[in-house]
């Protein structure tokens, strides 16, 4: 072990490189200087793997020198990819929000767990804040609400069926599925695969999950929905349970929430909205209108860390009647839960969650809504969504590229076509789909090499591969925007 | 939003600030002062509630100005508790290392997920080199191993009865639990709790789960599970897993890996090795033997995040089958796992995952592995055993206290009683087990109020409230476990 003097100077060393990286990289210090740099630095697998220059993977018996370890952490970085850059519109996570990233230091040098009071007076009662003020923005009133922060928005959606299923039969924790006839779950063809994943790992199988057709923009057809309903029931299912998006990952469309709020209050099933992507627009004035009809649901899904631009990880699953996650999740053991401790132990809530030890994503959160107040995450949401009608308006008005659908974006999603030179002349059909179909790849291919922008692209039903672009990072101008069209033409000019 | 100097300004003393605390907390500066630091300024949740001295909870409308969101970070530290103090005893994750803690700050600065390669390419060929390096500590051959790394040893326990259960059954993936005949689970009473929430979640029911008989030393009896496994055929369930815990919770044991490994070849039966807080001792040339048969296992759980003292989260799940991880999890959403991509999508590892976004939790675990080797972590968990050693030949020569059980820790765990001057006199029965009952709680109680150091209690069994020391932390030194058994005697002395 080195001597404790040189560690804390190179530690220093080290914090200050970050903290370098960091100012220069983040959403508050946009800066030209920043736009030339790349977004990343592309290496195959085997070239990083092979070793470049003096940047090993390989892990080493004995130590290695602190010097070498800065060398590591440096190269770390420059073979990464810059997330937090102004041109990087490839996730749904982007962004580099400076108290964001400051929150998260300070959580790792706390480095302490969530599951009691204990360990974790102060970040238990954050998040006790933040839960409350979260469900009070969904419009829950002040008796109602519960809730916990989980390691992403799958394990959230997770929670929403595991909670509901108890819901209808709390039996169901200790004999298993089988005190239970067939369940039927429904959920929007353009929802996040998480509802089918976490159907298969609850036992329930992804095929107990009827996937409901959706209109042209995304949006769930309330009357599809019905008639999946009773079909389910026809065929000797029991529904319980309907998934309502609130921003899509592909087209960013919202399911009608009120309509779907009626027909599960008609068949008495567990209503879930999945806002891991829109719950962001809750923070806005102009924008939360879109998720008219979330505060009839029986849990919310929602991730700060997505278009509140909150470091990862960050997700919380919010359920409106109290006590039912500790119910339903609750085993009560004695080297952790003691009940005989010297402060109130409604405190220590870990019992509610179906971890033991769980990570402290509270803090980078309340530090920023700290620091931002409601109001500034609101304008940062708006900043993104006034980005997405910019690029929407560019595309409308410049015919090499073509729209996946018309309408103007409700969420920060555009989906696009780039129609190259030989595409144009064709008639639309087979023939130019296929060719189409391998344009979004090509670019993006190139994109990589070059590593000046990072979009992507996916097909989608009938639908070839077509790019889509999102915007969380408050930091992205209109003339990034206006650098990726350019860069996307310069780039498929000759396919 | 603030003027970007001011910002970064703030951040710079901010992390300066965070720097300091980390090099005064950290493992390598341990020192006298830091000893004459509170490892807790206690208050209770109304006082923390009612905000004190200018720490308010509450989240505002509108930015607080930056100078108050340093005092906000302050006293986020000021009335949590020091993990990383030396005389933290508490809980099985202790210390604080500061290349760990750098590996956080990388992390959190790069800010990226672990679903595919093209937005982690380092990070994702981080995790193939660990989880390789660690299937090979296992005992597994090149071509045996797979694995992932998910938030927390619950998960990775849950994962290894998914993966079991996919293997008997294929289709449970698809059509749930009714696709299978009733299942049964085996795990020891000292086992985890974790075997029984996961059960619970998957929809097998907690009651699937077979408790199996320990002896005094908390280790699993063979024939007791071989018995358990003919009871439950007997029933008409099928037997299917059986957890075997390397390092128990609350007494540190080692189930004999290797007789139920052949018990579990006889039955052709999933064994899972449960090494979350024992695994960091494959590290350690003289404990490692501890854990033989481990090589067995179809799978391992095993949490650096404990006994490695890598800043939380990191577990990983390590599964010998190649291959099975992604069969049983993979759903292929187009959006995010494109075939065409212009690289070698076999590196696009997110679909063996049950989460879609995954927290970076590779990078401190390589990056402490470059800065200690395999044999400096060797040493931190001889260190930690050595100091078990010494606190039990302390107890053993110490009338004011009483083991649990009479044999040497085989983990760090240490279990004993406080036999306060009051009770000393008195005969074994259920009086004086009534009154010890309470000996434990009251001391914990006077000791957070006095925040001078800190340990764990629980009852077992038949086994009244007793103290659990545990050392993960290689920072602590013998004068410190001097120190807390002074202080128990002090703070009990009136009991
Ligand atoms: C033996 C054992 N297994 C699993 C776990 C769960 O680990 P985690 O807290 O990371 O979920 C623990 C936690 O203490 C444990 O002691
Ligand atoms: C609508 C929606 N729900 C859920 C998720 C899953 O969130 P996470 O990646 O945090 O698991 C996503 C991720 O993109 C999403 O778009």
């Amino acid at each position: 072990m080195a001597p404790i003097g040189i560690v804390s100077e190179c530690f220093s060393d080290f914090g200050n490189f970050v903290l370098q990286i960091v100012c220069v990289n983040s959403a508050c210090t946009y800066t030209k200087i920043l736009c030339l740099s790349k977004v990343l630095d592309f290496h195959h697998p085997h070239q990083l793997k092979d070793g470049l220059e003096g940047f090993s993977l390989d892990l080493p018996e004995h130590a290695e020198t602190l010097e070498q370890i800065l060398v590591d952490c440096r190269d770390t970085l420059k073979y990464g990819v810059s997330t937090g850059h102004p041109r990087f519109f490839n996730q749904l996570s982007s962004g580099l929000d400076v108290i964001g990233v400051a929150g998260e230091w300070l959580t790792s040098t706390a480095n302490t767990n969530m599951f009691t009071y204990e360990v974790s007076p102060v970040f238990i009662l954050m998040e006790e804040v933040l839960l409350k003020k979260m469900q009070s923005i969904v419009g829950w009133s002040e008796d109602e609400g519960d809730g916990i922060f989980c390691p992403g928005g799958t394990i959230s959606n997770l929670y929403s069926i595991l909670v509901a299923r108890y819901r209808v039969c709390p039996e169901v924790k200790t004999k298993g599925m089988g005190a239970l006839p067939p369940l039927a779950l429904f959920t929007s063809e353009h929802s996040h695969y998480s509802v089918k994943k976490s159907a298969a790992v609850l036992g329930l199988g992804s095929e107990s999950v009827m996937v409901v057709t959706c209109d042209e923009r995304g949006k769930m057809i309330p009357a599809e929905l019905e008639s999946s309903i009773l079909a389910a029931k026809s065929k000797g299912l029991l529904p319980f349970y309907v998934n309502a998006t609130a921003g899509t990952t592909v087209y960013g469309a919202f399911d009608p929430l009120a309509a779907i709020a009626d027909i599960c209050h008609t068949h008495r099933l567990w209503m879930h909205v999945d806002a891991a992507w829109g719950g962001g627009l809750l923070m806005s004035d102009r924008h939360r209108r879109k998720l008219q009809g979330i505060e009839r649901a029986c849990s919310v899904t929602w991730n700060p860390h997505k278009m509140m631009c909150v470091p990862l990880q960050c997700s919380v699953i919010l359920v409106k009647k109290p006590g039912l996650l500790q119910e339903c999740n609750k085993l009560g053991a004695e080297y952790l839960f003691q009940t005989d401790k010297p402060y109130d132990v409604n405190y220590d809530t870990g019992d509610k969650s179906i971890q033991c030890g769980r990570h402290v994503d509270v803090f980078k959160l309340w530090l920023m809504w700290k620091a931002k107040g409601s109001d500034g995450f609101g304008s940062q949401v708006n900043k993104c969504l006034e980005n997405a009608e910019y690029l929407y308006d560019q595309l409308k008005r410049n015919s090499d590229f073509q729209l996946v659908f018309k309408h103007k974006p409700e969420h920060s999603n555009v989906c696009f076509w780039y129609i190259p030179p030989s595409l144009r002349a064709l008639q639309p059909g087979p023939d130019r789909d296929r060719r189409l179909h391998e344009v979004a790849p090509q670019i993006k291919g190139r994109m990589m090499e070059k590593g000046s922008v990072l979009i992507g692209y996916q097909p989608f039903g009938d639908k070839v591969n077509f790019f889509r672009c999102v915007f969380s990072n408050p930091a992205t101008q209109p003339e990034d925007i206006d650098f990726l069209l350019n860069e996307i033409i310069t780039l498929g000019a000759d396919l």
